[in-house]
């Protein structure tokens, strides 16, 4: 990695004056991002041409950050720290690509380096647009399309793919292009989905010169081999856009009301940051072009949990061995950002209830601040029957509701969509829920096939192929439980007692093991063992049960990817091939080989969950919602149920509404504090 | 098993005129149970005492009843059904235990036989109550308790607990009685939690002779010594009823409004039975003193889909090996009955918006009906997003949300609760949700083992330790897949190609084989293979890619029973050893051992599913909800995504509100149809 003197970056500067910063860990302002490229720039000769890639907050690092972390939760001075700007760019159309540190403070570089060979940059807004504008412009593809005598109205359009590798000369940063077509009866439908009628003509587009380096014909068979394509032939069209629809029309109208207003506290910091209060959690809200929202400093009651918590990257390899669709290998927050992607969401079309919005604030490719409108919004939700008991001697029920609070953002990255939410709940818990939705990613296939199918994919429409796909996630969790930043991993599985005349001569007994984490590794889940993993403090100790205090991470089953370990796809995807990831530093599979200590360091883990998505019909035009949550849940961390004060359920709060006459209700409709849901109807009827 | 002459019960029969039902899956009426007890009494000399257990629909078998199902759908003239009702009942005070079937239509006792050896009846409200009151005052129970030197005022109580078996002097019907005492600082509170005052005393009741056979002191420590018990040492009351609390005053009230109404239809069907219309989806509710509510006849937009659905049992065996406490082990439909400990539902207290409820009716331990009001609710729920796409070059968006359908009851086990609720949602998706609530069952533990603990349970309050215990269900499914009652069970797995310098150069693909299930067998599940066991009807063929019609089940990681396969929870929990269980008839292991050719037959899936229960102290002394799902959801058997015709999400439906005013709303917040979510910000700001 050839690294440019810093000592002669010094001539460039731009003297800025210094700026104040509401805290340290506040998203960039539009300003900033300004001054950061200005900086930048300035680095260059006059009239270099740069295309930024990423501007974003360098945040500092956490043996820095701690001790104002300390001194702000204690009311004490704040340590100074410089304000930092990670920046990511190119030598507009070459492969020069660089990263740099920008110090605003000072207004110094001191960081700026070339990267070496085969690390690329990720794709932005303006190139994807650009890429498919050559694309149909260019000559070989147009004369491709000709060859399938398209209807004369047909109006084509393309997906631009980050490339991915099998190591076959393709060490320079190219865009697979797959090319469909609108509806042809319908071709000003600029929505119409074009995803049922791809074409089997693919480009190979560099990034670097811009140009189309091949023009090719897909497979379209159930082999590899590519035959003559065959002229179109007209298939209907599957439209998911409203208006195509017949709407059923006996969904009745269901709203969230809330008289007295949300329960949450959003309170800005300086232009860009934001602290959350919620039912006794605080956190810090921040936002990158990467990963999207970032939740720093997250407590309950006082109690610190997690320095720093986000999503990673995620990886969707494709199962198609053919070329060129063995190199559809997604990482949809490096290649692209979750940030930068972030949808706009609108008030009651995401969320019922009371919804707060944040904006985030990205750069564009010539280092110029873009707000994101409502890149996130915020709102509680009711999560149903928090905990009930009757007392079946008296007949007497206590019932409270779980609430939730949810921090949401809503990516779309060509044709899928991701809907991710940070979730917390009024005992204790932090869920990390995604949602994966939006198109399949669709190819040609040819109709003799349409009713044998192959066995890599799923036909999804007439001519229409969906490959397999494994959307992998890798939630990343930096804890500080009861603050420390000495945890400890460890994982407790239930086993069966050895027969024994003595002690278990019924064989019915079983108890439950802990092995700790030593040595950064991968991990697997076990859930024939129930195999839990746990990040502890051994330092802080219940003051019943003198059990470590600790959080307990409920991952769903995971399939690791299934590429081959001497595959691109494998060595690319470094989170890809283990559930739980664990080290003391700041990378994964690599990092993680270093076996490092780890017993009681200042840890960070990686949970990687996702589904193995083996499309069914039903996922297209458009796939209802595929539902995946990470739980984290508090063992032996507090005294007692931490929902136990949550006021109970009621009617007088619900005004809930009865369906129906032919109806008995007892005391509990009227009801007093405490006592709801009793009915003096309850003893005959509880029964045990 | 020695049956009575069924020719000698003529002579006993009473006359009763015909009646006229409803419909034949109509749960007993009040009057149909009294005639029942009626009928059996009189089988019987004058004056012999019989208690019942059961008296219950004796649902027409389905060779019988398929026929009336077709023509009831086919609007022809229906076949006539005898009206028949299982009984189970003992001589009262004795061992002898009867199971019949009376034919209602002619008064007729078909079958009435005692059961054998080591068969037992369930436990019912009234003898728990016995068991209770001679427990407390039975002298030796009294003599143990001095010994105690409790505090004066102190308030004993017990829970009687089914009498698990280990083959040892264990054949004849017994209670485990376990016993504890209310706060003694506030004795007088009917409703504190006695859990947390368990005392060191265990009676052994018989259910024939109502004595107590044996008052024993209970093993304190890690090992299973008994030692002379300690006199009691005050602890702290830790109670969960509302007025004990502070409860949190920052949690703000949330309603759910439905201004036209509910979007279902329910529909009585003479005095007991219902059908149920929501959706396209259509089905029959049904009620029984075991299985509590039962689904039949589950179409979706007039296609068959289940026979019949229900909870068939659920075991709960506990980890301490040492006697008593290695007989716990309960199988609460079994021994109970999730019917008859049906929750009284209240308006506003266990669900929120537009709820209707449904009684049932079960029969007392003397044959007498009684009413078990709102033992059902039915309401519906928002399901979050169900489905969204951004078209990142129009920036218009598309997003609905998912409705889901709620038939929920909630159970009372002694200790426990069980929130039992089918749902079904717009996107053709049958779930089975269970939330795991209420109160450790616990025991005493010496306080010298607070702060130690042993492996086989938590300290979850001073001197009180709760045991680890599993909750394995067993979900009963009888499918009819598009009308078939020749259905197949498959499981599908995804598994990497082998390399192949052809066809898989690069490693990278993978595909999905399907295995048929062709006998009765008990199968796990393999989620590192991404295994997704499918009911299928090979008849009934995907008119665009001809796959079988099918319906996935997605069931939750499972760690099968941990008992020692010699044990006798094993072999009294036939179900608890695998995730999945098949066959063509009308029971699980034993009947799956049979290996009958269940291809394309008309099969029966048992589906299990749980969690290993280690406390936790937050659990304590109520547990917030560990929620639980089982999922259907079609694969390939609509032609494409059935939530495609849901109503797109918009402000003016959902009326939400804005918090916060520094804030940008683009045009989706003045919507038109089909396109809510839009915004004019949309498109520099969605990328890629």
């Amino acid at each position: 990695m050839a690294t440019q003197q810093i000592d002669t970056q010094q001539d460039y500067v731009v003297p800025t004056k210094q700026q104040a910063v509401a805290h340290p860990l506040c998203p960039l302002s539009g300003e900033e991002i300004s001054q950061a490229s200005a900086i930048i720039r300035s680095s260059w000769p006059a009239h270099t041409d740069l295309r930024f890639k990423t501007i974003t907050l360098n945040e500092p690092a956490k043996k820095e950050f701690v001790p104002y972390l300390d001194a702000e939760h204690a009311g004490q001075p704040l340590p100074k720290l410089d304000r930092k700007v990670f920046v990511a760019y190119y030598i507009r159309n070459t492969d020069r690509f660089h990263e740099a540190v920008v110090n605003l403070s000072n207004g110094k570089i001191e960081f700026n380096a070339r990267l070496g060979a085969n690390v690329h940059g990720n794709a932005d807004y303006d190139e994807i647009l650009q890429v498919e504008e050559k694309t149909l412009n260019n000559e070989q593809v147009k004369a491709a399309i000709a060859k399938l005598q398209l209807p004369k109205d047909a109006v084509v359009t393309c997906d631009p793919w980050i490339y991915g590798s099998d190591g076959n000369k393709d060490d320079d940063r190219l865009f697979q292009v797959f090319i469909y077509m609108r509806d042809p009866q319908n071709p000003n439908e600029l929505d119409s989905n074009h995803y049922a009628f791809p074409l089997p003509i693919t480009a190979v587009f560099d990034a670097a010169s811009l140009e189309i380096l091949s023009v090719d014909w897909l497979p379209t068979g159930a082999d590899a081999e590519v035959r003559q394509p065959p002229t179109y032939t007209p298939v209907p069209a599957n439209e998911y856009i409203g208006e195509y629809q017949t709407p059923r029309t006996d969904l009745k109208p269901l709203s969230v009301i809330q008289p007295e207003g949300a329960s949450f506290t959003l309170t800005p910091v300086g232009t860009t940051g934001h602290t959350l209060e919620w039912q006794k959690w605080h956190m810090r809200i921040g936002f990158n072009q990467r990963e999207g929202p970032i939740l720093y400093d997250v407590r309950y009651d006082g109690r610190p949990l997690f320095y720093r918590v986000s999503l990673s990257d995620m990886n969707i390899p494709y199962a198609d061995p053919r070329a060129p669709f063995h190199k559809k290998s997604a990482f949809d927050l490096g290649d692209a950002g979750a940030g930068a992607m972030a949808n706009n969401l609108q008030l009651g079309c995401d969320c019922l209830g009371h919804i707060a919005y944040l904006d985030g604030t990205v750069s564009d490719d010539k280092g110029s601040p873009v707000l994101l409108e409502n890149a996130i919004c915020i709102h509680e939700q009711d999560g149903g029957i928090g905990w009930k008991h009757t007392n079946y001697r008296t007949g007497r029920a206590a019932v409270t509701r779980s609430r939730e609070l949810v921090i949401q953002t809503i990516i779309t990255v060509s044709n899928y969509e991701y809907i991710l939410a940070y979730q917390f709940n009024t005992a204790a818990e932090f869920h990390y829920e995604v949602r994966a939705t939006g198109i399949l990613s669709t190819q040609p296939i040819d109709h003799s096939l349409d009713k044998v199918g192959v066995p890599f994919g799923t036909v999804v429409h007439p001519g229409v192929l969906a490959a397999h796909h494994q959307h992998i996630f890798s939630l990343r969790i930096d804890p500080m439980l009861d603050g420390s930043h000495a945890n400890r991993l460890v994982y407790s599985e239930a086993h069966p007692m050895p027969l024994d005349p003595k002690l278990n001569a019924s064989g019915h007994g079983y108890t439950v093991t802990e092995t700790q984490v030593t040595e950064s590794s991968g991990l697997d889940l076990a859930p024939q063992h129930n195999r839990i993993f746990k990040i502890q403090n051994t330092q802080s100790r219940n003051p019943i049960n003198n059990q470590p205090a600790a959080y307990k991470i409920m991952a769903p089953p995971f399939q690791p990817i299934l590429s081959h370990p001497s595959s691109y796809n494998f060595k690319r995807a470094e989170f890809a091939d283990h559930a739980i990831y664990s080290r003391g530093g700041t990378g994964v599979r690599a990092w993680a080989d270093r076996k490092d200590n780890v017993l009681d360091q200042d840890i960070v883990v990686w949970v990687q969950f996702g589904i193995n998505h083996v499309p069914r019909i039903e996922d297209f035009p458009v796939m209802p919602c595929e539902v995946l949550k990470v739980m984290l849940k508090p063992v032996n961390f507090f005294e007692r149920n931490p929902a136990g004060d949550v006021p109970m359920s009621e009617q007088r709060i619900n005004n809930s509404t009865l369906v129906g006459g032919n109806h008995q209700q007892g005391a509990g409709v009227t009801t007093t504090v405490g006592d709801c849901c009793a009915s003096d109807e309850e003893k005959p009827t509880s029964k045990l």
